[in-house]
């Protein structure tokens, strides 16, 4: 690892801050925040805020113009070497004659990986690598995952009570968490590129599983809805259907197909027994249609089956503060764990209050 | 309330500090500490040690010396004003000729309330009262509740898994929290006059309820045992009936006493249905007993039917950072509450990580 000065650290979690504000809306692409310095001025600064336009490096050179020249870059991502949608951001940072590229995290991008720190060394511009790259992997899991291992990063989000109680066993339920923590569910769904459910909680909630809090700029978009349905049973009344985005809904038995479709949704089938939608293969799906983080709202059952099969990243878990004793449904169905060596670890993360609820935020470790 | 500056403020922090001390001995008094100021200078500190020991204003006037008249007397407890097992300390404050009285909390305490205070200031003395009150009365929940109510403040301790599993079903079982958690139920018991368990606990786990923290020092105390045991069902072989210290066992049928009194345990009865022994009837006997502060680590029958008569003034809930599974046991068996109406809402105090492990410290609060 090369070295890093204090004001290489400061430059740095400014070109993060920078990177965040294009969080909700650069999907499928990474956000990513740049930084132009001379000396220890600030010369430049850009983000990347939709896919389409301009990357980082392209901002912050047009804000920096002629004081680019000689000036030292700190890119959140490596610097793309190939032609997307835009030009490649090594070359135009070499073309203005950048005198140094630091760089927090290198490129999982297979078409991009090592190629633009390769062009940028090789047309004589200084590069030191891995500055705050635990940080930035963090905030870019979602995009990580996708081009490593094809696939969304799986965020499961659950609202019980302190004790364990998600709705009553008789069916009765209402809100769980006060209004803080469902704003907090918001930031969730808006920096998602799905939100996926089952048709068990289409029935019993009708649920949008759409972004509504008005203070989150989405440019428009919102996250796919993803409805797991085997059987096809999604209603033509379902709230979802008819509103803003799209709904995709996978299935086993596509006989009913047809007026879901004229109703606006998406149908896919990818395998599964018939009783179920294979969930490995829905997140490779998903993986194709670059889905970077997949959101899960879904009963116990769904979540239950995606722990199981160790199909989730992390938890996200709204405790809220009330005690529903022992008449209620949990918030994990598995009904083949029956001894104690089934249990699976998790790393804490973040633990924090929200509102009058907490929220455990929670990486998973496989068994123990 | 009487104004009080930043160095009030401070000198009594610092007699909170060393009230503190005394936590894990004074029972069944309170732990009271004192700081005696001239001007801006300290010239005396102390605190209540034992019962039975020096009060913590008299140690506090033996440190000061001569330097204690006209001094300002900082105390988180009013002084008493009658004579129990040492004399009262408002006439110590008075004959040594200190100025002025600060007091955090009035004491509750029915043969001192208001008269400690009264007796200072017919003597001359200038009180003002209520500085820092709120955090003393946290500190004292136990005296407090004891005073006022007659019986003692019940915190019910239970450990997790963050899904809210116990147990598997099947019985099978193990220390689901690590070890800086169980150090920290150590600090539980050893500020608590008294733990209670249910039979229940003792067949299935023979736990001892001691103290053995080797950090703690209890001046040779041990918490009370308790166990609730109506059928009297109490194994001679019972690990806690060799232990330091003494078990009480509450019980309906008093036939096969003998034996166990035999084993140095004490026997009572306060009625019940035969099932079971009247919990508010058994609080109320503990408080005759003294007990402060009692810990109750039970298992889901016994927690559930504390939380269900609203017994229980404060929840310690260890999560380990597990996910259990469905086919657990809950940490309270409700069978009574089938309505979500019937769930009880908690006042989060304080949450923190000890350890690998969660902790969430809350008030209960009643029905929402």
């Amino acid at each position: 690892m090369p070295n890093f000065t204090a004001a290489d650290h400061a430059f740095m979690a400014r070109a993060i801050q920078l990177a965040a504000r294009g969080k909700y809306t650069t999907q499928p692409n990474p956000a990513v925040g740049c930084v132009l310095v001379q000396g220890e001025d600030i010369v430049g600064e850009g983000w990347h805020e939709q896919a389409g336009k301009a990357h980082a490096e392209v901002n912050a050179l047009a804000a920096a113009g002629d004081r680019a020249r000689n000036a030292r870059a700190y890119v959140t991502l490596e610097p793309c070497a190939h032609h997307g949608k835009t030009p490649p951001c090594a070359t135009a940072l070499i073309d203005a004659g950048v005198a140094e590229v630091i760089v927090a995290m290198e490129d999982p991008h297979a078409k991009v990986d090592g190629r633009g720190i390769e062009a940028l060394a090789s047309a004589g511009v200084q590069v030191r690598s891995g500055l705050l790259q635990d940080t930035v992997a963090g905030s870019l899991a979602g995009f990580v995952s996708r081009m490593t291992r094809g696939r969304p990063f799986v965020r499961l989000k659950i609202a019980a009570s302190l004790d364990g109680g998600t709705a009553m066993k008789n069916g009765e339920s209402q809100w769980i968490t006060g209004p803080e923590a469902r704003a907090d569910v918001q930031r969730l769904r808006a920096m998602s590129g799905a939100i996926m459910t089952g048709i068990g909680t289409v029935l019993a909630d009708d649920p949008s599983l759409t972004v509504r809090e008005a203070s989150i700029d989405m440019q428009g978009r919102q996250p796919l809805r993803v409805v797991l349905d085997s059987g096809l049973r999604m209603p033509l009344s379902a709230e979802m259907l008819a509103l803003p985005g799209q709904t995709l809904i996978y299935c086993n038995d596509v006989s009913k197909r047809q007026p879901l479709e004229e109703a606006g949704a998406a149908i896919a089938t990818v395998g599964g027994d018939g009783e179920s939608v294979a969930l490995n293969a829905v997140l490779d799906d998903l993986g194709t249609r670059e889905i970077n983080d997949l959101l899960v709202e879904a009963g116990p059952a769904l979540a239950g089956a995606l722990i199981a099969q160790d199909l989730v990243d992390e938890l996200v878990i709204y405790q809220a503060p009330h005690i529903m004793g022992s008449e209620t449904m949990r918030m994990l169905r598995t009904p083949a764990w029956t001894a104690l060596a089934d249990r699976r670890d998790l790393q804490i993360s973040d633990l924090r209050r929200v509102g009058d609820d907490m929220r455990i935020t929670a990486r998973l470790r496989g068994r123990s």
